[in-house]
């Protein structure tokens, strides 16, 4: 083992940063400029019952880092190691007893297979967070696994490890969850009836009720829509009033955006009489593949028409292909780490949107992206543009050094940064909060400084971006 | 305010440098071994009236740096500030009123959003001719806008501020404009008859033509063909015969190429009664999209045939959904910064034409994208097969430093330098000019340097790479 | 001429390392422990004659360097060199006597256009093996071309210049070879018989007798299988009874994996009446191109299959036209250099497969690709998700310092190294394996060099992927 080669791996403090001596100072310094600014999280799937429950704890070390963590399993099951080892829970009518629940020894699987995540980001939030909340500094090996479980879980049980009082610890100014149209915003509810000032709002995610018209799973969930909202859904007009009435009760409770799923970027504008048609076909359990994208695509030109009037920032989501390994589906469900992109077009695809509301003065429209290939070709030229667009940082697969990397020599030429969005930790992970706003403020501040070691940019502009893309572009572009 | 850190900004001499100490000193020797050889401008849209006028000026600053900027406006414009109020002219019809006439408000309103460009290619071409042509140092702020305009002014109208005496000082050898294959020419023609020595050439392109069989605006420049080639058109090979002797005209008047953009690069050979029934149905007025889909396709492969023939060097230029934006070409028309780029396949397109002239001994198609991922992936092996064809530089959202950068990394491995064609500026501000190929040849240096301390690349050979790009290529490629 | 440029040249044994002084003393430690690695070579097309033949000798320095290398005479082609002067043989039935036979002639032409190579891997590559086969330190110019060609020629000759002598001076520890199904093995049978005990295995590659079901040359290929198999090929059962017994074969003179080739990686899978179809059109010589495309895709799954069951790891190389130019195709073959990449989609068109045996225990697929964008967007979460699959090393146009760096950048951060293969030489110029393999060694130490500089992993693991990476991966993943 050449042990000497670890002289040169940098001091914590420039971990993440690339380049020379030089790069590296102004690198840190902006990064140090930066550091204790509050955390803007205006996208992300946290539980709000962590902040509902007054004294929240969380599960064990295996529940907190590795069961919920479909980018944790998915590695480990593509090497082989089956995700019920890893305690991952069945669907109903599965045969639950073949699920592991010893969370050691889901942990000790874990640690023997710890090398899969070198160089990954996942390993990186993983060291990190073992670092800066429980003050863990060696790395995790098999021998000192069951060591690091018990250190890890006597802090899960201490007093002050709350999610409230982490969210303070956190420096958090807003988090804001993701909640299906139908959710009764209980939890939210319970927050605002406390005492507690933090500031957790809902988004309005209709994915449910609007996608996969076919299928019937919608039906059911227009039937929950009807139930919650108290309209009476019998034609398009009234689906379209229940979920007028919803997003209403989100911006009562706080929300200030909308989230929005779908395979590809495709838009419509349907006639009346064609969108109630394919609805009654909906209804009647008789619409067809065709129908559900087309209904889709005239459904985020109506949510663009609504936020065009209330006020609700839109997010879209497209690109994936959702639930890819119909056996894991099967058996465990949605969201197990087998959800793959695939090629889009936005420039196509979003026109009949864009022709309708791309320059309306209130709307505000966030494109995330899973094809990098679109960044540079389509979404920086579009943003760059329509003044309603603003591009989303790089999501899921590309929220890593590399994405972030390539999201900035990709987008920011021709979008400029004000066209762009900030951060989003889009994760239902909270304690994983501060890494990975860190993670990209560190990288953040890496690109300013090659642009001002280059003499792209001055010192004034490298502070003032990187106090926006740190801070004050996620809270203008949420109106948060 | 960190002020500290601009002790780390480059000298201006080592701008736009990368890599550490070592590098940057081999870019700037091979920079310095290039800085003062005399452009080659192959292809761009600078006005030709401005060498015919023997005393031409320009106007105010507004309209020598950003009313005819697209890329200057559609920034303000995606940031909410209206064409209008950037002085930005109307259609014909449209309420002209609307329009800011003051030229030091607009100017007043873009130096009010001048941090949109912080990163931007057009931030940096505006701060280097702003330095350079203008010796202006400071940084344009709401505060200085004023007293800026004022110095710009009085040396716009300084006496020896004329487009031939910049040309001169500028060291450009040959500068070609592009021009409708319908165009009098009647510019390039004083040109010619005055006794100035400046080489401007024309450019064929023959779009308006060629492209849109399906509109009404190709008929009314089937008429203008009609009256200017004196050729009467009443089917397919007299429309080629009328085409034909324009390209005679224009390489009479020293053009040595011709230039085709078209949504898509393909390419087909139809049979003379396809050909003739689909044009037609344009001259009828009942042409199809599809038609024109079609016809395009078979005229760059008729283009391709005409320029084997006469010797002009065609480019194609692929790849835009043109006019994005309905609701601004309707009030401004085209050319407003709403063109938006989308995936290609060149592979199987241009496979009609390869086939017929892929090997022919005097054919030479550029071949230029807006889609990155086709330059690895399809344009290298193509280039770096086919005899006939080079690789124009990047274009348009990629005439920037990450756009060079990629450029470079992904098109030189397989294809070779001497399967690309040095630099394009590409532009309508003649102005600029300079700032742009001092932009490409420190880029080119600093790629060549990279090489160089890898060692890749010797010195000998980074020498003659780099008078390659900044020069010859060009030269060569285009027959100048 | 600024020959002090030099003076920044790297010392050799640091050649292709990148960034500061720290990183390059890091890749320099990191590649110094593997450089002396026993080399794997699990896929790549040197004719197994070359061992059979206990004394075979390399023909000319054209014959060795020149003729045979499609990446070397299709650059010269490009620039207008024919093929014909290159030495490149011709179809039967073509003008033979057009082909330039002085070797020195081809060797003076290839030397005149040795700049073309100028940064390309290619370049790299044979300044690499002229110095270290052949102790060339000097760069091949015009004038003292023929001056290295009798150097060449003189060692060329030299007894211990054998392929088996040279195997074993290269420390290669296994390589297979790609072979058509019906190819007879003769080499490989000779080589066994022999006491020679170097590992040469074969590598089972129906392409042939699979792809182009609406060719004649299928219909031959099918005869020719069943001729070597002795199965009576009758229909579609038949047909695959024929290849299991070639495949039994193949494994019994040491195959340990298959090869697929298809122009995309569609899968599908046929009902056994709906393949019978396929077939029987194929035989009677009827089969449409939709007819091949959906054979082969259903071909896939089938060879998916048997290696379910017989334990071959299975290849699968998509995405390239082959054959491009027809000019060239027809006089003079195929593997010209003119096979070009498009765009793919895997996420979509492997799901067929995938649904079938995407978790299978003992399946093992690796996928390669000619379109980088499919790398970070589709083949890394597919291969971080299923357990069957594995990522193939950067292919053909990107076996180069860039299309590594883009690959280690693109794939691991999502699927890890561990779901990666290490490397491939793919090449049919069996000097060249030693060259190619350093570089890669090169390019991944230069990488983990970058992660350890910048705090992503610590020596540790950087030893560790190293090791994996430049021997470990390739040979657990094809199980020799």
């Amino acid at each position: 083992m050449n042990s000497s080669l670890s002289n040169y791996m940098p001091e914590r403090a420039e971990r993440y940063f690339s380049g020379g001596a030089d790069q590296r100072t102004v690198a840190r310094a902006l990064f140090e400029s930066v550091a204790d600014l509050p955390l803007i999280c205006p996208h992300g799937h946290v539980d709000p019952l962590l902040f509902a429950d007054t004294n929240y704890h969380f599960d064990s070390p295996a529940e907190f880092f590795l069961i919920p963590d479909h980018y944790v399993f998915r590695m480990l099951y593509s090497q082989g190691v089956p995700l019920e080892a890893q305690g991952v829970p069945m669907n109903d009518g599965e045969d639950a007893s073949a699920v592991e629940s010893d969370h050691r020894r889901i942990w000790q699987t874990f640690a023997e297979n710890y090398h899969l995540f070198q160089g990954t980001p996942t390993g990186l939030w993983l060291r990190d967070e073992l670092h800066d909340l429980f003050g863990i500094t060696g790395k995790l090996t098999p021998a000192n696994a069951q060591e690091i479980y018990d250190k890890i879980s006597e802090q899960l049980a201490a007093p002050d490890f709350t999610p409230r009082k982490l969210f303070e610890q956190f420096r958090v100014e807003v988090l804001t969850t993701t909640d299906a149209a139908t959710d009764s915003l209980e939890h939210h509810q319970a927050i605002r009836d406390s005492d507690w000032d933090g500031r957790v709002y809902p988004t309005f995610r209709p994915d449910k009720v609007v996608n996969g018209i076919d299928q019937q799973e919608w039906q059911e969930q227009v039937d929950l829509l009807r139930s919650v909202s108290g309209v009476d859904i019998v034609d398009f007009p009234s689906y379209i009033t229940a979920l007028e009435q919803r997003r209403d009760f989100f911006r009562e409770m706080g929300a200030t955006a909308t989230d929005h799923a779908a395979e590809t970027p495709l838009t419509a504008v349907l006639s009346p009489g064609e969108a109630d048609a394919i609805f009654q076909r909906g209804l009647a359990g008789s619409a067809t593949d065709g129908d559900a994208r087309l209904f889709t695509a005239h459904m985020l030109v109506e949510m663009a028409r609504m936020s065009s009037e209330d006020g609700l920032v839109m997010q879209l989501h497209p690109g994936s292909i959702r639930n890819h390994n119909s056996a894991v589906f099967q058996r465990f469900g949605a969201d197990k780490g087998a959800d793959i992109p695939h090629g889009l077009d936005f420039t196509r695809n979003l026109k009949p949107l864009l022709d309708r509301f791309g320059s309306h003065p209130s709307l505000r429209l966030i494109l995330f992206t899973l094809d990098e290939a679109t960044s540079a070709r389509e979404l920086a030229p579009l943003a760059g543009h329509y003044p309603i667009l603003r591009i989303g940082p790089p999501w899921w697969f590309y929220d890593s050094i590399n994405g972030m990397r390539n999201f900035f020599a990709q987008v920011m030429e021709t979008a400029g940064i004000y066209n762009t969005v900030g951060f989003n930790d889009d994760t239902r992970a909270f304690a994983s909060i501060p890494t990975r706003h860190e993670l990209w403020r560190r990288i953040a501040c890496d690109w300013l400084a090659s642009l001002l070691v280059e003499g792209q940019i001055d010192d004034e502009d490298a502070l003032a971006m990187a106090h926006a893309l740190s801070y004050g572009l996620a809270k203008e572009a949420y109106r948060l």
